[in-house]
């Protein structure tokens, strides 16, 4: 799956990524009119909100880009309809041909991240038969637990030609309380980083592993050195735009061969049509924002990755 | 809702939690055989012998024991049906007024964790209504965000008048890999605990904060120092029994009024009749032995603190 989300990404010649991570407030007056009216203001309604916002958004961006990160969060927090509809974007998004990276930042002791990589990228043993619950080709993995709550992940990926993505260190303003302490004199995230590197050799793809990391974009000083301290992982690099990450800063995410960093934009792109950039855009075009906003992405990283 | 936790132990006399992360391999052959000739070997085949395996438990334990705490990974790889079971374990468990605590160790940043926390402990805005998606009264939260993404949850427990527990030590055995670094001459875990103790002055219950930790059984001699570190925050206790924890190590989790910490019994308990000490019972009686093992863990652990 690294192979193809490496192939996906040289033939579009965009290393990004759309976060699918919806919000009401981000899905124009029409849309949740016509499902509130057919659903009410119910989990149900929501849920048809958020489908019908991102179908449209998919089906104006899909043949520009490689892979697509739907955030769980924003789907589980309207409940079963919620979580339907994550699963109903995760399968159309793959009958695009799009790589799907879940963004579930799961982790728990051994046999439980054991449950959720089956239940997310591999399958579950009914009986006689077996299912793949969510299906995705990737999801995050939060590291706290150690050893233990990663390894499961990775027996799944290779059983299943599936990917991670661990966090080391993340975009947020506090993500230093914790991962930037010094131990034996380098910071927690570095120690992440090693081991990430290490999993990362269990189960290598051609050039780079199974087992990417994610990094911040709102860091780029920590970005350099882990881009050095695991010259074969891929880097899911979330931050840039709405959260402050600039592309002149994303360069040192990617190694020399211009591949290893994939950089996510969420509301820059999927609420584009709300911003003042794009203000031409009606609410009934918000897809085609978005469009616009990936282009316009895509050669803001393209234009800084040849200035490197 | 910390003040109900400690209410209901205190008139159970029973600080013991039943976890239930069921297993298909724990469901007794004629809940599975009745499950699957109604909806076949799929995942809602799946998820409802998982309810009806439940459903016996509760029945047999309610009147026992405080609260119980599910572990969504294990219906979550059942995919929407395993959720939806979840979800009815739920609220099963509510009309029965037991606390329930979602074991489901969410955290990200800011605005993903707000989302997490009104979907499992809070309500969601849909237009001018809101619901309770999954309803939870306490749920577990990774720490590893830092308190951008703690504090989204700690707001909707005082909106909602609900609980958290943050991982500190996990009881699994690699969990020292990051968890016991040294940073300034202390362990990660002892940071963390402060840090817990801070979030939970946040928020103060009458004696205990709505801010709990997790520290694993399985490391007595830190449930020690963290329960110093800490005297005011409720300890969630996993890993005693199947995962080797033992009642005399888990005395040091209390504080000498008696309170302070849940022991947690998942295995133990929800699969006792596959056990040899509970031989006896007959896998149509899987919830009497549950019980059994309720009544012994119960005794088991209140020796111990007499003992103390």
């Amino acid at each position: 799956m690294i192979n193809k989300l490496v192939d996906k990404i040289q033939k579009t010649e965009a290393p990004i990524v759309v976060g699918l991570d919806p919000m009401l407030s981000y899905v124009p007056e029409h849309l949740k009119n016509n499902a509130f009216e057919e659903y009410g203001e119910t989990l149900e309604g929501a849920a048809e909100a958020i489908w019908q916002f991102n179908k449209g958004i998919i089906d104006a961006t899909y043949d520009l880009i490689p892979a697509v990160k739907p955030q769980i969060a924003m789907y589980e927090q309207f409940g079963i309809p919620g979580l339907a509809v994550f699963k109903k974007t995760v399968d159309y998004c793959k009958e695009k041909d799009l790589v799907v990276i879940g963004d579930i930042k799961r982790g728990d002791i051994g046999s439980t991240s054991a449950a959720y990589a089956v239940g997310h990228i591999g399958k579950v043993s009914i009986g006689s038969k077996s299912y793949a619950a969510f299906n995705e080709d990737f999801v995050t993995v939060n590291p706290y637990l150690g050893s233990d709550g990663v390894n499961p992940f990775i027996d799944v990926c290779k059983e299943d030609n599936k990917g991670i993505f661990v966090l080391v260190k993340t975009s947020n303003p506090s993500s230093g309380e914790f991962q930037d302490q010094i131990i034996d004199g380098k910071p927690l995230y570095e120690l992440v980083g090693e081991k990430v590197r290490e999993w990362g050799e269990l189960h290598m793809g051609d050039a780079y592993s199974y087992v990417g990391a994610v990094v911040g974009a709102t860091y780029p000083e920590m970005g350099k050195v882990l881009r050095k301290l695991m010259p074969n992982t891929y880097i899911l690099v979330p931050g840039y735009g709405a959260q402050g990450g600039l592309a002149k800063d994303l360069v040192h995410y990617f190694n020399k061969d211009g591949l290893g960093a994939i950089i996510n934009s969420s509301r820059g792109i999927i609420a584009a049509y709300q911003q003042k950039q794009y203000a031409k855009f009606e609410p009934a075009e918000y897809a085609d924002a978005s469009r616009q906003a990936v282009l316009d992405m895509k050669a803001d990283i393209l234009s800084a990755l040849n200035c490197k």
